[in-house]
């Protein structure tokens, strides 16, 4: 049984605490949050230990991995640490808003073999998954075109967009590293367009984007569509489509339930998609644990790994890059 | 080019009429109705011809076939006068609401060789037909349960209602065409049973029944059901389900158009279905066309024939008398 | 928290039990099994006791109501036992294989108001619980047809059929149920009919049946049709399609995931459906602890309880008799 | 009755000849063609005249309105002619593959108000005429982002492709209609790249591309991806995605017919898709002429006329250019 101890309780850090506690293969082994009420709660309820500061987690015998679910700005520095201290980390997105920050992390756990995994969930949906393996199998042909849509329910608070690092680092960054992980290639061109259409306020504020489309190109010329907008009524919007010179693969969106309804004017009207991404999510979240858990015993490096955090950061800025200089961005040039 | 002539110019004589104008290897011959404005004003319109009466058209050299679209009272004396006169045929169902009469024109035109094609148009939509090829090739393995569902999407008249035979050999009659043409076996016995729901007083007044549930079995225990309603308010309903041993075949709704409408409390909002049975099989009743031309081109027998307007006829005739004295009856009955 | 105890540690139990450990308001007070390694294994799992026999279980004060997963030949016995001890029970399906034990049970237990819930799960799942809610709202107007399909993935052990007290009674009794639910009307007649195609060896040895069709009618004339078959190959089939004079609702199958491949032949290929009934009724297993844990917390009678476990036993006798005598049965004879 | 003439008897031509044949307010004056044969074998089979020369169909009295179904290079003066010749238009797209020549035209033409009508014939089918309703009722909110994916099903012959202008001006030419159509508000902003992925050696010798994507933004921000390729194996990929503040509207694709098939590792398997154009919109064909006879009946502007084809061009100039710059390109350097 490996004993994981999850750091940051917040929403995220709350649900991979029960996935752990409920996995056959792992034991949590405590939690930690700066806010102690919020980790007591958690211990208290599913009869764990919390920690009293984070260091005591990293120094704990009785911590085989750590699951890093805190604020974006301490994820570099606690990777290091659990480096240092020899502890596996299964770590959220993104390393870093800084992509300075992330090379700099790099440099440092450089020559450490033991496992970083980064928290890109989606990589673990069956439907996204079996895109992939269409894909990766030949099923499609050669990959000609991907197209990765991805709304989210409603737009988050203020100060949630406020410190998020810009909807590319925040949000993108989650369909960057689908883009790499079906395509199977690196991309070299990215052309982004933004618009402020469902909070003009708040993004002229945070001089972000709530509305974008970027458009990718591989050096065999393969294109990549990303549309992403904060707010979708009918619910997380969440679809790959993959078609090649053989055929075409889509992963749909997944609703509430099953039922369709039929009336006078109108046939087949089905429930709001899973809103929320915990719940659209949720079997690819416990999936990751396993996969987690799969690459600490095995000791075979995790299948996303701290590189790919990199390379999506790396198209997340190209991206911001070409929004605001209203031109093409070659990937070269920040390599 | 095949010459035929129509035999009456009511909604499906017009429709049947300008199939065959338009077909490339028939000619329209001519029409006749007994309304004499009715069938000039569809020849006009073509500019064909439109005979004073039917014997003109039976004893006409200029026709090599003939459609019979006439009220259903006429078919049977049709029929046997189009063989007597060495004309093929092409009889909209039924062949009459009698039993007894039917086999007495059975007896009448036995020995003729000529085509006599039944009008089960419904055996020549490409979705039902996919559902029989997949049985017939063995795709689904051994045919285990048949569900035929068709509702029309409004009921008729109270006086078309009133002439009508009553559900069963009306409307129901399609159905157990459908069950034969894709079970592939006929059936032993038939259990139904009737309600008045859609509209309980023209019900009342003619011993009929506007909703209504059959179930049919084979010698070999294979199970069909079969759904009906007069009214279905989201449009014409008609789908066919095969189960078997090795998989499922379904013949879906076809709706107008295929857009699909997303809001706050709902996905995939379709249009309605195709709602007229002239237009939700409007490409099986070309098909139609097309199979009896090449029945009467090459001399073979039609796919679907004289037999099989009398076996579906004994299955209405087998289903009234079930819901009548509420009984399972065996077709050995009526044989 | 309301402590329950789980009898039987069965394939059922095991799930039971570990819903209710994780349970926001329940906890697990314990497990027993007739066979002490299953319990053992479950409770050293869980970190929860082990109960030496059903007696101790029933008898203890740190327990307050009671599950019961075990052999449906104790459920009757269990259920008395329980209500004698003060304990709430929530019981899987069937109460017995015999009507007159249920009515004796019934008999017994008559005057105790201790919640008793029947382990009809499927009332639970979102999908055929919307079909319900779209009837109960009057958004289909007035229900005229109803049509259950439930098949399983594949048939279970010779052992398991053998005991299972026949397809009426283990598996049609869930749509017996259902049929209840959503119809919102006893029904009055009951015609089946029973074949044996899926593995006819074993069904002539039991005097069983794998493959059956039931019709169904209440006093006003509504219909209902359910669809069995002991193996479906593309997964667990199970839809509910209830027709109305304003419209209609289905609540379909769910796959495995969402996703889609298009190919030189064919589109829209989906993933096989959910397969094992945990799985396909997963979250319906987890809203259904919920429910006893309101119903126990309030007071209130449960959704769906033990008179509702008696009717379907009485339609599962009703249709028996049906196929074997041939003919259509009334539920008079059965009250 | 409108008598039309059709110049122009290849694949098109024909099938609008026999749109025009049947349609009830319309007469078919005549047809011609520069291969004789070819209008001669449609005018005797549908019993019509054939035209010796261009001249003699703009010259004909009985003529009031001519279809252009000729080669591209022909269309400009046809127009011309046909409006010196006072007879109203429908023209098929493009007007001309030079922009200058179609300014020209525009030049030559001011001060006519004979209907001209541009035959976008996608604007008349159901499926994208409801998403763009849902647009203009206001039923999405306010527009933010649409997804127009064309594909062909296969690659045209090697002279066609030589010959078409290359794939913006032929094929993404109707995806800038469409995208004006329903966005309802001019582009301002154009990006496009282009791939040799299907044909690559053809596309080198022509210097043209078989894989774009072409992204163009309005001055509110406003964003529309175009997706195409020259050949998707499933069948015409025609889909419509209009994602708005208060919903969504998908025009999805139309398969062959409705049947499914299930086995036993997929469910959900359709039919192809339509797969030549002239099937995929034989309604939208239909629809067109309709519209074309009530222009000219009712004297109002076409709904879809020549300003609409210069707009289109423009944009086909406009992305072809973005894609050999490299660059996002401004329509403003082309008004």
């Amino acid at each position: 049984m490996l004993r994981i101890a999850v750091l940051g309780c917040g929403r995220i850090g709350r649900m991979h605490a029960e996935n752990i506690h409920t996995h056959p293969r792992a034991v949590l082994a405590g939690v930690f949050d700066v806010v102690k009420a919020a980790s007591e709660d958690i211990a208290s309820r599913l009869g764990v230990p919390h920690f009293p500061t984070s260091d005591a987690v990293f120094d704990s015998a009785e911590v085989d991995a750590i699951l890093i679910a805190t604020s974006t700005a301490t994820h570099a520095d606690f990777i290091e640490q659990a480096m240092r201290c020899g502890k596996p980390v299964l770590c959220e997105k993104p390393i870093d808003l800084s992509l300075d920050r992330v090379k700099l992390c790099a440099e440092r756990i450089a020559g450490s073999d033991l496992p970083i995994m980064l928290g890109f969930v989606r990589r673990f949906d069956e439907g996204h998954g079996a895109v992939r393996k269409a894909v990766a199998a030949g099923t499609l042909g050669e990959l000609h075109q991907l197209t990765i849509t991805s709304r989210d329910p409603d737009i988050a608070t203020d100060a949630y967009i406020e410190a998020s690092g810009g909807i590319f680092h925040d949000m993108t960054i989650h369909d960057f590293d689908m883009a790499r992980f079906i395509m199977g290639e690196e991309f070299e061109t990215v052309s982004a367009v933004g618009a402020r259409l469902v909070s003009p306020e708040l993004m002229e504020r945070c001089d972000d984007y709530d509305t974008i489309t970027v458009v990718m190109t591989t050096a065999s010329g393969k294109q990549c569509t990303i549309l992403n907008s904060r707010r979708a009524v009918y619910g997380s919007d969440q679809r790959v489509e993959a078609f090649g010179s053989a055929g075409m693969a889509i992963s749909e969106n997944r609703t509430e339930h099953g039922a369709k309804i039929y009336g006078a004017t109108f046939t087949d009207q089905g429930a709001p998609n899973l809103n929320f991404f915990i719940e659209r999510y949720g079997s690819a979240f416990a999936a990751e644990i396993d996969a987690f858990v799969d690459a600490v015993e095995t000791g075979q490096p995790p299948s996303v790994g701290f590189a790919d955090g990199q390379k999506a950061l790396e198209l997340a800025e190209a991206a911001r890059l070409s929004v605001r200089e209203g031109r093409s961005v070659k990937l070269s040039e920040f390599s």
